[in-house]
């Protein structure tokens, strides 16, 4: 099997052979977690640390649940209730948990770049689960896992991310993952949430401000979640934002029909999503976070046990 | 057995029998908890999140411990440490906890209904953990199950609860399952925090706000924690609460000898219940902490393993 | 084995044997954590729960880690999410943890003595784990372990501790036990930290204010964090503190070649020691880490399972 990584930190370095191995292995997982009693004593013994600075429900608990679904120690620390409040750096803590016995330390950071930081100096591996605006390959590659059980093979696929491109570590995780298995991206938002640039900055990529334009013909639709208070100033006002840019039915109808809809939640409905669109036959928003339990497995299989079978 | 419930949200809709089918289960699991080594595989693979949205030492870490002895799968999120301050909905919560493969959601909320809400959405077990001052199903039938163990059959058995029953949970769910088993059910406390208007609520239960009246021959007392921060424009002063309302030797002596003595914890010493008769050898108050580990299993047992064994 | 004890408060009533039956224990269970699958039995069924009602990540993580290791069920709690802001006392939640079957509280509290009060009234074992600025004797015991692992026999070698000793539980607990062990222990710090008394409650400790003066010879060296924000009244300023106490190569010079530098964590690199030092072959605070899970793991199972087998 094609795996190298001690770390996930995020997709620019997978190859197509890479995610294809985390894809397969989290296919047998999924079949794991249907069984009657879903656990299996792979990585029994193993110590996974949740190390988180920004509060999450899902992110946190998918991971644990993964990790303890493989019989793995599970010790979660968040930041509210840790010495991170004495101004404990962060390369401290990480050292404490390498020393600790970590095998793996799961990391939110608000920070980009902080799971980088650590990965540079400890043993243990370092999975991202999201640090600042930069990456979330653990959320990518969950979306591209459930687009490939829905439809097959993703190679020349029209994908549209929709949203605050800007400030998106899911969508620039997924730019990497998707472009690798050979689907075209295009991004759509308002001028002010998506620079041009992102144009240049990804080869291939495709800027298409128009939303009705960009899902013209779309396989697939990631939207993407609005952090409405921290955004006020870049946005004339929210009424104009679901004016041009809320994934609703009469949009979709442009796309593919039965072009499946992605959200990494959580989802503010009648905002970015129509909540008849987001509940809709077409929504995988629930599959996702089924599927992120699966793909987490995975993940920490391929670190922590599957070099050595 | 008598059971077809897939969630517990009060006892309003328990019928006498079901209320015995988990009285009889806690005893078996009592039993286990007295064991070597108090642990069973009875929910292997089981997953059960606790979700509360208040604090709570003793029912969260009864919750927990209660699913850990039978082996289920245990995530705990607290509303502090989650993505509730991203502004999630309770639902988008719940359905993510689902889709993550909870069997079972224990929930505590600060807003009467969060539990129905919740079930009405949710195939997962819905466990009302305390909503408001609405109902604490799983607390009243510790105190039913302390009493019971205590007493034996309740049938025409006087119980009076006094103190704060107007903002009471535990009143209110203690009322529904002390009549199931046929108790004469006794409220009192300050008019202001006990309206008549019970007595008409709940059909032959009756209101008395002398407290030394109501004791007159009781049979078990159940002393409720008084929220002074909370309740100031309703009482006069601490002081004459304590005169008129405080459970002491002097008007316990009006119940029946040996009459049990229970209160939810955490007991506000000197204000609702005099340390006298807290720590005394009617008091079932430890009783009732470690009483709630076995109901709390029974209750998972056979919400999520008793239908298929 | 010579073990009597049911709690761990202090150090100060443990006698060389009892040390030496912790350490010897511990080494033990180093083995342990060095197998493919670092797991055993010996606890299982056991209730471990952790108090904290101050924040830290290394002290609760390394003991839930432990008692994980040893298959015990462990719940953590800690004041921010608990009931501590309903104001439940201290007495009441050991109470309460008792009543859920706990059999061992680790127990960290702001207050010098809460460990000893909670032992007064509680059946299951109290383990200190920071009280005030009291004791912290399990920092203590790794920190002894960590020693003789590298040095062996402590009999005669010189220790200085290093730093702002007057509010350090570190160093008060390990004063009584590298006492019992027949370690020379010298203190040093700025005299506003290090009142002359301590040398005379600690018959035979000595008190050197020079540090180059203490460190001549020293065999080992423990250097404390300075809690500047706290300190400040104390120090005329940090520049000052460090050019005088900071622990540095050219000081260390004066001890004996190789001697084993200890910190209890987390370091303020560049104040209290220079991170040359910190990070130099002869520092010992990763290993101190490692450790401590060994060294917890000992307590647990003589407090809960040695004395059965």
């Amino acid at each position: 099997m094609t795996w190298h990584h001690h770390h996930v930190l995020d997709l620019d370095d997978f190859s197509r052979e890479e995610i294809e191995a985390v894809l397969e292995t989290a296919s047998a997982m999924k079949e794991v977690l249907t069984r009657p009693v879903p656990k299996v004593h792979t990585l029994r013994g193993k110590r996974v640390f949740s190390l988180f600075y920004e509060p999450s429900t899902r992110t946190r608990a998918s991971f644990e649940l993964a990790a303890k679904t493989l019989s793995a120690e599970v010790v979660g620390i968040t930041a509210q209730v840790s010495s991170v409040v004495k101004g404990e750096s962060l390369l401290d803590t990480i050292k404490t948990l390498e020393a600790l016995g970590a095998d793996a330390i799961v990391l939110r950071h608000p920070e980009a770049g902080a799971p980088y930081l650590a990965a540079r100096y400890c043993r243990a591996s370092i999975v991202n689960a999201g640090d600042g605006a930069h990456a979330h390959p653990t959320q990518a590659l969950l979306d591209i896992f459930s687009l490939r059980q829905r439809l097959g093979d993703l190679e020349g696929l029209k994908v549209v991310i929709v949203g605050d491109i800007l400030h998106s570590r899911v969508a620039r995780s997924n730019i990497w993952g998707l472009k690798a298995l050979g689907a075209r991206v295009v991004l759509s938002g308002p001028p002010t949430l998506l620079p041009m640039s992102f144009a240049d900055a990804y080869a291939g990529v495709e800027v298409e401000w128009d939303l009705e334009r960009a899902l013209e013909g779309a396989g697939a639709v990631i939207a993407l979640r609005l952090q409405w208070e921290r955004q006020q100033d870049l946005i004339p006002s929210l009424e104009e934002y679901v004016a041009f840019y809320q994934l609703n039915a009469q949009r979709l109808s442009r796309a593919r029909p039965g072009a499946p809809i992605l959200h990494p939640g959580p989802v503010n409905e009648g905002v970015e999503i129509d909540p008849e669109v987001a509940r809709g036959p077409q929504s995988l928003i629930d599959e996702q976070v089924t599927n992120g339990v699966a793909v987490r497995m995975a993940l920490l299989y391929l670190l922590l046990g599957g070099a050595h079978e």
